[in-house]
């Protein structure tokens, strides 16, 4: 690969690595939707990754403003947050549990989006990039409000329901 | 495993997670310092490995609060953001973009922590472990305070001067 000797460089290195990590995304979360038992959860996946679809859309709009190629760089870290996820989802749970494991996994996921995209964000600022920085920032948002909404999923009854779900079970036993 | 059939034991699976993410950055948070230029970025690296090492005692007590022996379980997103980090950090660069590079892998980590000490925090309130949830907070505060840092940091001249950088071997080969 070019050598990293400008931030222009690390620039669309960062951008290649965000696009592999929504293709990777836009394959993983019909799988996680599947598993879901919560409605509003399953809602909540399945409108991410329409979302997830136009954030794919939108790199590829930064590869053409930047006069690129859209290329993906292979997200190892992505890769790695997907293989803990689908290996939570593989052990037997209760559903309120895999719900809960859902969430937390979704909301790391987020993060990591919250972060590179937060990256980028400033660094087209600071390339003179105004028009990417535009793009970028909206995927921002979305994120942090996916994240946000998750958390409000977990707050208003998820948690609770994997917590009570062993109270009661806790009472049939004892 | 056990079968995540209570939040209990899903809590449980995500402080291993945790146990593990945190040791595996002790091991290379060193390498990431010893590759930073600016002096305030090689200082806020090493503060931070002073702080994770005191994350992982933390959660030894988390364990022992439980009755649990500590234990990890291999955290593959943490191994897949210090891989991701350490193949930019192989890069042929310059200085000023490296420290970029630093920062922008730093805060991908630091966001995960962040995903996953809020989940466990919240966990802890919901399984009535209050003890447990003043010292994960304690933690997700420091972790969001390196976060905030790491930012300042970027903001602060490391980000303009990898642009710099840039500029000026364009003037020179113009």
């Amino acid at each position: 690969m070019e050598k990293l000797n400008s931030l222009k460089n690390l620039f669309v290195h960062e951008i290649q690595d965000l696009y592999s990590a929504e293709l990777q995304l836009t394959k993983a979360l019909p799988k996680v939707a599947a598993k879901a038992t919560s409605p509003e959860l399953k809602n909540a996946v399945e409108e991410h990754l329409a979302q997830t679809e136009e954030h794919v859309s939108r790199l590829e709009q930064v590869f053409h403003l930047l006069g690129e190629e859209p290329t993906e760089l292979t997200c190892k870290a992505m890769k790695g947050l997907i293989k803990e996820a689908k290996d939570i989802l593989k052990e037997e749970a209760s559903p309120e549990t895999r719900d809960a494991a859902i969430i937390a996994a979704a909301q790391k996921v987020e993060h990591y989006e919250i972060a590179s995209y937060g990256t980028v964000a400033k660094w087209a600022d600071v390339i003179g990039r105004n028009d990417i920085k535009q793009l970028l920032g909206q995927t921002l948002d979305e994120e942090e409000k996916a994240d946000r909404r998750l958390s409000e999923l977990a707050e208003a009854g998820i948690n609770q329901r994997a917590a009570a779900y062993r109270a009661e079970e806790k009472e049939l036993t004892e």
